[in-house]
């Protein structure tokens, strides 16, 4: 739901050959070719779902922390301890997005067995969407919940500075012949993204969405990019203390359950300075055939989504009522039927990264000014 | 923290006495005395933390239904099916308190063993604040999460009518030397109890909290009684998919997965008409001690919560960084030292009760109008 269109002299490339490329680029890297393709398959699922800010456009960003040796590109994940339904990995400060996909497939496999199952990755780096391994969960017919935490973005309610993440909280379920159910939600009202774009555009920002560097609600989005986000909720008065609740829920299923760095003292986001951002990951998997006999969920889910999409709209609304995740679906099948479409200057990013490691870009076209949004 | 005071001429009770003197008039409606015991134990704890609107202040109409035969006072919760860390029970269409606290105590003991365990209970009915069975498990050592789906009270994003309750998340966690943390938040933004004392007293709602009849966002508590709430986060502009996304999780996560009645199809709330509501309750418990070596959990727990509540302050912040849960806590001490206080008319109404069943109301004592707060 929140894909905004932005495009700015868009390029379309085909989900594979950006996969490939994607794929090719991380192993010259330093990196595993069985590791490099989950990032590459991580990183183009943002971009095929529109969600331009987790994808390739990062890979830049990725790129200078393993040159300066703050991500180790070939680590694999370490077993620490385990019961019959958790499991608690060690990533090495590798690809997060590798390990995070190993720590998943053990939780669908494990909550075939116990039902459901928690597994938890510590001393991992950024991990893409969150809603990835949560839709992997999905595909096997079972229900996902993927967690994060992250450097600090977030102002808890009352505070002046970022403290907290923006904590995604991503959970997916099968839906029988609807598609799946996604909610993949930061808990901060907004993106970081969004103020930047704001800040592009010379718009104004909406109350409740950041506070200024002396702590005050601002709606100018240059102040707030020195500022803070606010939780999900906005003011104190407004709810905002449920998305700081949020927030910090987070944080502790992850950094604290896992023994990792808390919120508060994880290093800024791509500092390069920093040696392993020390983020910790967590997925929670259940499987509804333990609960219910075979197909009854679906149908169950079946049920719900029809009432929901039949619901009568309120005046103003831009459409029927959505179920989260359908923007994203829809913009995978554009993707799928025109190519994943790129902003100009993230196609200059990779066009750099192309040729700083000599892997050639694949064939793109040019998209007219009006074409599909590509960012959120 | 969204506890405010709306002290009417209240009056004051011990909270043993309280307890005491709801079980036993729960037991004289045809309760099994161990299944009082929990119905109360868990009523008078909304009172104790201030949460009157889920405490005592609801025995009249939970006493209507079960003269009205829609609750089954007597039912026990029966296991439908397991595996080793997942358990469905069906309520029978029993008192929820009691088999929630069933399914809560099953999910520690199995948690203990897998590391992490899941208890759905279908055929249930309204179970008090969702926090007190996640605060069970931290009373265990353990963290919890406790959710239950409800009749509905919100629109979905972009819809007219109420669809979705207001389905609380509530998650608790041990925290060394500091309280616990217990996050305890209904999905929408504000509780319909909220709209009701604005209306008593005049005041308008705030944007973002509600719509009217015709599904237009209002102020105006009269009109926005007769509509719906709005999810966390307000307009869809806001981020209220969010909040709506949350509301419908929790519906997929209860009814859905437990194969009990979708949201969208729950019958109002304490409608006599209705025979069962079918409500259906969730708990999930992770033993930390399966991950990190035990103690480590708490420490953990005690830094991150240690720099939140040291952080700055903004200009206008009543105070300092809160914990959530803190103000319950608080609430809960005045009420250990001073009584419960309840107001005038909830008052009355137990008054009512005590002559209706035959069940002599302890002793309280007037509190002065200025008294401490008792009502969200």
């Amino acid at each position: 739901m929140p894909v905004y269109a932005d495009p700015v002299d868009g390029r379309a490339l085909s989900a594979a050959a950006l996969t490939s490329w994607t794929a090719t680029l991380v192993e010259r890297m330093g990196t595993p070719s069985d590791i490099a393709a989950d990032v590459a398959i991580v990183l183009v699922a943002a971009d095929r779902r529109g969600i331009a800010s987790h994808g390739t456009a990062r890979l830049p960003r990725y790129a200078t922390l393993v040159e300066a040796g703050a991500v180790d590109a070939a680590a694999r994940p370490a077993l620490v301890r385990s019961r019959s339904a958790v499991a608690l990995y060690d990533a090495g400060n590798g690809w997060g997005h590798h390990a995070a996909r190993v720590a998943t497939d053990a939780a669908i496999e494990g909550a075939r067995e116990a039902g459901v199952f928690t597994a938890v990755v510590r001393n991992s780096n950024h991990y893409g969407i969150a809603g990835w391994y949560a839709l992997r969960a999905a595909d096997a017919g079972l229900i996902g919940v993927s967690l994060t935490n992250s450097s600090p973005l977030v102002a808890p309610t009352r505070g002046v500075v970022a403290m907290l993440g923006s904590n995604p909280i991503a959970a997916a379920a099968p839906a029988g012949r609807h598609d799946h159910f996604c909610l993949d939600m930061a808990t901060s009202t907004v993106p970081r993204g969004r103020l930047e774009v704001a800040a592009r555009r010379g718009e104004a920002l909406l109350p409740g969405w950041a506070l200024d560097a002396e702590g005050r609600p601002t709606c100018d989005p240059m102040a707030a990019l020195k500022g803070a986000l606010m939780p999900l909720g906005g003011t104190e008065e407004d709810g905002g203390y449920k998305g700081y609740g949020l927030t910090l829920l987070v944080d502790i299923l992850t950094g604290i359950l896992g023994g990792g760095t808390p919120g508060p003292l994880i290093s800024p986001l791509f500092a390069p300075g920093a040696v392993g951002s020390d983020i910790t990951q967590t997925v929670i998997v259940i499987d509804p055939d333990a609960f219910l006999v075979p197909g009854a969920f679906a149908v169950g889910m079946e049920r719900e989504l029809d009432l929901l999409m039949a619901a009568g709209t309120a005046p103003d609304a831009p459409g029927r009522v959505l179920i989260p995740g359908e923007p994203e679906t829809a913009a995978e099948r554009r993707s799928e039927a025109h190519g994943i479409v790129i902003d100009a200057a993230h196609f200059q990013s990779l066009r750099y990264l192309a040729d700083r490691w000599d892997v050639p870009l694949p064939e793109s076209q040019p998209v007219p000014r009006e074409g599909p949004g590509s960012q959120r």
